[in-house]
């Protein structure tokens, strides 16, 4: 009756959804210390307390706080953002060329439909990817295609890479720290990803946009350092939120950076401003807009997500148990021991712990678990992997 | 090189944001007080300061308040909101069929792309109508048309809608009060409409969907009612938006709501999840969904509004000019002399008085007139409108 493609994907719930949803109805029945959740990605350290003194002093004092700001978002805003990326990165970020958005799913599907023409075009991720991808690059109005995971540094695959690639390629998507890896790109990755891109597209005769997808960007343990794309690729577009980075996910609020050398870089990003018409956003909110633009270059506390970390690397590597070892993000991507990660979830859940299996993000055979939880669960939550792993042997 | 339509979209700049700017600059050149601004549709009046305390009581006392809701917002929120349209307006509104959108532009865009299947759909919108409905009908892959205005009570010409209607068209737009007119649909304008809806459903076997976006419902002067068009069309969905009834255009704050007794609605209900999904729109800002819990039911004092057509009536009236008497929203739609509102508007901008030709709302041969400003100044600007009346002697 109505539009078929979309009843599918509202129809279809998301399995981390449905676990978490089983989570809360077990809980009620044999209590919250007997479940273990660690289905979703919602940060569990708190908004930094500067954030929150900073909306209320805005709401007392800014008259025009909740006033439309123009399209892309407050200039000043993205001067702001910019100066901080530029001093950060040594790379030269344009705000003329940047675009205020309602959190980073906004900020790919603008992105996407800016750059998607012909239902011929392709997307491609790298696995293991966020699987929202998929459907914001079908919802653009082009084909989906992943490259497959390189299971033993979880960098890129790079024969792969080029197997894949076609004239039809558009953009490549790559998220680092990774959901759900935690793995950070090296410089040498994104070098060579880079001169495999730029030889590409010189081949097809049109840029192959890298689409980096940066929501983990501050979320990193220790002193490491997640090289910036753009540095790296001319034909880069940032895609940014500060669910992650601040502690706002509901508040959606991050940005589009276009990169300066971009190809016909203020082409695309008129292409930008029309997609953003077209569907819907006009101006990201004003207030958190102007949170942002005032605490710029804050971040939460992330040592929690390490402390977690820690402690699960540690017993599920002393179970047999192989995973990624990350250097930023608040996931685990863990390898199941027989490769049917849905049975292992299953088995999993019948002890009360909730992880997800991995299958949609490209990580067959992995299941997900989420460390931005209370170091309290994750420790009460150690002998019951250990009854897990029983089952295996 | 990238996506042509997105390009056009964003390249072509809205002639309402081009004579804002051009104001911008004229202030000062020849100073604030010899420029008259009545291009932008941004609430003059401020926020409650009910929604202030609000926020800051939220942000200090709920310590989830930046987290996550569901996809489609807080259930509790769409209660409070669903509790409140059903006393008020005495039809039942199912809190389990409503959205929470990020402002009015995203719940149509969310419901246009639920319903639109094939590029043959139609929608249609009624003149004058608000120029993004063309956008977003475009966007969401369907053909946009619309029915002529009557140019007599500025309500609906059922001739003219009868004679759009095809076997394509899947939904109507209605907008009341309506951008750029005021005026308000009578009860016999929803009867008429519901019924010749209702008997083009059943020929063509598919529901004809009425969109009724309201985010001038409580700009109201008097005891004007706006009749609530799910009472009289059962194929109706809501879509609603807060930045005008609590001033707050910036936050991006809304909802959709498809009627109880709308053809298969639990369908059409997932096609928007769905919709939402594929658009990037994953929960609304948590921090307004709950202020809009926490203040349902309050609304902006709207006196302003009324000043300030009161006397743009009497004095547009008394040079001569046709207008239609708004009984909401804040702006006049007034009929130029001679049909040419290019003319005009650029006649009226060489005194500073700055109006946007409504060619692009469907009203060929009429200006509208922003009354969301402060009474003074359109004090002083009555004598230029005599002045520019002099030029058509």
């Amino acid at each position: 009756m109505y539009n078929k493609k979309m009843y599918n994907l509202g129809a279809s719930r998301s399995v981390i959804r449905e676990l978490f949803e089983y989570g809360n109805m077990l809980k009620s029945q044999i209590g919250e210390d007997k479940v273990f959740d660690f289905t979703l990605g919602n940060p569990s350290v708190p908004t930094p307390s500067d954030v929150n003194e900073c909306i209320k002093r805005l709401v007392d004092t800014d008259l025009s706080i909740h006033a439309y700001t123009s399209a892309p978002g407050n200039l000043s805003t993205r001067k702001a953002i910019a100066d901080y990326l530029s001093t950060t990165h040594g790379v030269e970020v344009d705000p003329t060329l940047m675009y205020m958005t309602t959190g980073a799913a906004a900020a790919l599907t603008i992105t996407l439909n800016a750059i998607v023409e012909s239902p011929q075009d392709e997307i491609l991720a790298i696995a293991p990817f966020f699987p929202e991808y998929r459907v914001f690059s079908e919802g653009a109005g082009a084909k989906f295609g992943y490259v497959e995971m390189d299971e033993e540094g979880y960098q890129i695959d790079f024969d792969k890479l080029e197997a894949m690639l076609t004239p039809n390629t558009r953009a490549v998507i790559i998220n680092s720290p990774n959901n759900p890896s935690g793995i950070v790109y090296s410089e040498d990755t994104l070098i060579k990803l880079s001169s495999i891109l730029t030889r590409y597209s010189e081949q097809y005769s049109h840029p192959i946009i890298l689409i980096a997808d940066e929501p983990y960007r501050e979320v990193i343990f220790g002193d490491v350092v997640v090289p910036y794309p753009m540095k790296y690729y001319k034909d880069t577009v940032v895609c940014y939120s500060y669910s992650k980075s601040l502690c706002l996910p509901g508040e959606r609020i991050g940005y589009i950076a276009v990169s300066p050398s971009l190809t016909e870089a203020q082409s695309l990003y008129l292409c930008i401003c029309g997609a953003g018409r077209s569907l819907g956003y006009v101006c990201a909110s004003s207030l958190f807009q102007k949170v942002i633009e005032s605490t710029v270059g804050l971040h939460s506390d992330n040592s929690v997500y390490q402390q977690n970390r820690d402690i699960l690397i540690r017993e599920l590597s002393s179970l047999g148990l192989k995973c990624a070892n990350p250097d930023g993000a608040f996931y685990l991507l863990v390898k199941v021991p027989d490769g049917d990660s849905i049975e292992f979830a299953g088995k999993a859940k019948q002890l009360g712990l909730l992880i997800v299996p991995a299958d949609s993000f490209g990580a067959k055979g992995y299941v997900r678990i989420a460390t931005c939880v209370s170091t309290d669960m994750v420790r009460r939550s150690i002998p019951y992997f250990h009854q897990l792993m029983e089952m295996y042997r």
